[in-house]
């Protein structure tokens, strides 16, 4: 049987001694995190948490985290890991979706818990992970692990549910995403090899650990038996003194923090010779900044991981040896790269016919770690997942070489600085304002980002809505890096189809012009 | 889902035109190879083999060889690799326990073909992949392939049944170990990272293909989309021309043939520089051995594997960094290793009781890599397994860091030259010969093949057979490598315990004292 808490029984076995994590001036060994997640398990079950129950967390990163991913499943609960980027309305839905009756949370989230439950949520206990003293109304962590006995294992695994990870919507609404152990753990074992971790690999927590991408790297680090670190978020600074205090050797961002980091180094270098190994994600990365980057960072393979999500969330990685502008490797760059071990990858038409190399069309993807299904959300589930194949919703075609080269997102999302902003779920929030009368949400080109939200709108008669009100009225309802960048007031109507479809590729189409992305 | 033919669709996809294998001057990239297997499915299946039927192959190693063990899941059907080594009655009664109607063969075995049958074997079919004009009896797998169009995937997966894998067996039989899907790639995949095995590699096919040892370096090799080489069989002689000509990097061999590589090299030397990595198994290597390898192979890094076929084989692996005999890393060259990543290990008493570190009990694995189950034998499987715990039948002890030492065989097994001999087995083909009144059989030291098949055995009165009789006699019943090579005629009792149980320990005794293994 596939168990993501087989890890931890085996690290505490074969590296007992060794750095399980180092975060706030704590270190755990991973036979100290053994006892601990057993002892928290226990505490949870004390407080009536039973199988399969689901317990959220709101944290910044730290060890309590990790700790969190694994003594949830030893307890025999499931994870809810909720955006620290959105707002508590859409973080309250998620919670109230799933059924969550326990949260932990740190110090910048407790603040957040009294605007959930104004938003209906109903919690039984609240967890406090944080550095100060715990509030009068939550429970704090370390005295659940200190007042309680480590217990058994619950051993949950394979088809079992390991959690819901909640991802936004194309209806509006996110969609929490059922992964089981095994397709988490597929995932991860993937990463393993192609990274290169090992039991002396020392892997930086710097993206939000919330997020898939870097569950997949945390995963796949526990299984190797490597040490983990944290930065709470991540800041360009935090990420390059974490690096050369702790001699990190491994760690995940997205282009546009490489490139944060690349620029603050230009100001002030810094020893990063210990780091072998930087996965990116959610975009391509420009030769240009790849080529300062392999500059600043003299010792460091990239590789970039392509996924979703839905697949737990590698789909494709693009190997070290391709993050080059010549000799035989060449030319694949702007590739979102190959297959990872466990899957399969095709592209099909809008009848789901498979297409051959170099036709573009959606990009399905089979393998272990695809998702169950959505919580409750039939429809949409059979939507996504067709005979075991997960619809990505991506635009690309496969070369002649098998790499994963993307065009477009059918979906229409947008990608702004390394986060997915579904444009639906921004056009709903607009159209609750009582002034708008139709609103088109699209990514325009940002030197910085990627893309910008970007809202193009057509008032009520006679109403008198400004920039700045819009913009206040969304950051009600959606998270700030999903609300509008910029707004054009357009009194033309939108372009439609013969088929009385607005056609959003003539909306972006003027603003992409002349620009590389422009093509597709 | 997890399913073995899924590496033969991303193969074919990624890395479509390079090699696959190569044998016999053929030579096939893996769109051939996917080409190839879905055709001969299909030819399978017109022949009227339906999913979870089971096809049998008995052959020396080949490129068709490697075909068979992706065409019978791609087919539907289950794998059944027969052991070469074996009588005919030994595989006689394999196949007729499995219910096989197809059975494959080569050149080698197509004779045996008429031995099976006489022994009650029913076949409907037997498919010949040897090298010569097919016999009118048999049908030509190559036609097989040119006389069908490619069939779709059966996609058998996860937990459905992979192949029946027959091992000696403690009361005189062969044992069905049924592996599914996830066992097999689970184990497989735990190797990839350890033996840094990629698209690049080239594996050397040396030890028996029919093995689970071999064949978690097949799933691994394949699972990588590395290229695949073969010898029939393995001589020291056959393994360096390959490795010289091929460049090969990766192989697997046991101490033994390592010990014969080294021998046959110190005569004539050879470029061995493209060996990167030798993974050996069955049993630990000697220090001499290894310094001798290291100084004759000074590119190559050496692993151990441990494990048994009910484990798909893996439990514990040596790593290469503890291949030495100075420096922090010494001291564990005469350990089995430690639990490869998808494992945990515990030693148990006779209670099932775990015990501490330092104490000797019975090893036990848990992992999705375990068997299923003992096909038709519901009794042993009981034994074997018990709640998600393979007993492996060894005893060892695990040490403070985690490694595993084996101690003894608790289901008293003789390992000779790399083969596990089960002494009741030996001594259930003695009972049957007329003469001979009681029976023990163990292992007494050997130099070169570790340990040797020993028979203490005491006559009827007024018996008079011979040691050489009693060996022929054997060699009807059971595989060569099982049958005594020395037989002592004793007339003194056998050592009984107070409660009747014969202490084979104190038989084995005056063999093993004064030597290393003579402590346990």
């Amino acid at each position: 049987m596939i168990y993501l808490t087989q890890s931890i029984h085996r690290n505490a076995q074969i590296y007992a001694n060794q750095t399980a994590t180092v975060c706030n001036g704590r270190t755990h060994t991973w036979s100290q995190f053994r006892d601990r997640i057993s002892r928290a398990a226990g505490g949870l079950q004390s407080l009536g948490v039973k199988e399969g129950d689901r317990c959220a967390i709101l944290s910044l990163n730290s060890d309590y985290y990790l700790e969190y991913y694994y003594l949830i499943p030893w307890s025999g609960a499931c994870l809810v890991p909720l955006n620290i980027r959105w707002t508590a309305k859409e973080n309250a839905y998620s919670l109230t979706d799933a059924g969550t009756k326990v949260l932990f949370v740190d110090d910048t989230f407790a603040p957040m818990v009294a605007a959930l439950k104004a938003e209906g949520v109903e919690l039984n206990h609240i967890i406090y992970i944080g550095e100060k003293t715990c509030p009068e109304d939550m429970i704090s962590y370390e005295s659940l692990i200190a007042d309680h006995e480590p217990v058994e294992d619950s051993y949950r695994h394979n088809d079992d549910l390991a959690g819901i990870f909640y991802t936004g919507g194309t209806t509006g609404f996110p969609k929490g995403v059922m992964l089981t152990h095994t397709s988490l753990w597929t995932s991860a074992v993937s990463l393993i090899a192609s990274m290169s971790i090992g039991a002396s690999t020392k892997y930086l927590h710097a993206a939000p650990m919330f997020h898939l991408a870097d569950n997949a790297m945390t995963q796949a680090s526990v299984i190797a038996g490597a040490s983990h670190y944290f930065i709470p978020a991540f800041t360009p600074e935090g990420v390059i003194k974490a690096i050369s205090i702790h001699d990190i050797t491994h760690t995940l961002l997205v282009p546009v923090m490489i490139q944060m980091v690349v620029d603050t180094l230009d100001k002030n270098p810094a020893d990063m010779s210990s780091l072998q190994r930087l996965l990116y994600g959610a975009s391509p990365i420009s030769e240009s900044v790849l080529v300062r980057a392999m500059a600043a960072l003299p010792n460091t393979k990239f590789s970039q991981g392509y996924g979703q999500t839905e697949l737990s969330p590698l789909a494709t990685m693009l190997g070290e040896e391709y993050h080059t502008t010549n000799g035989p490797y060449a030319g694949k760059l702007k590739s979102a790269g190959r297959a990872i071990a466990c899957v399969e990858i095709k592209i099909v038409d809008e009848n789901n016919n498979r297409l051959g190399v170099n036709e573009i069309g959606e990009v399905a993807v089979k393998g272990p770690n695809a998702m169950v299904a959505y919580w409750n959300k039939p429809e949409e589930t059979a939507k996504t997942l067709k005979d075991g194949w997960v619809h990505t919703g991506d635009a690309g075609y496969l070369d002649e070489d098998g790499f994963l080269f993307l065009v477009d997102r059918v979906k229409d999302m947008i990608v702004s600085g390394g986060e997915n902003v579904y444009s639906t779920e921004v056009e709903n929030a607009l159209m609750k304002h009582p002034d708008i009368a139709q609103a088109v949400v699209i990514g325009i080109p940002h030197d910085k980002w990627g893309e910008q939200v970007h809202a193009e709108i057509i008032l009520k008669e006679g109403s008198v809505a400004t920039e700045s009100e819009i913009k206040i009225h969304c950051q009600e309802y959606i998270a700030n890096y999903k609300c509008p960048r910029s707004i054009t007031f357009r009194s033309k109507p939108f372009p439609i189809s013969g088929a009385g479809k607005l056609l959003k590729r003539e909306v972006r189409k003027p603003y992409w012009e002349g620009t590389e992305r422009g093509i597709s």
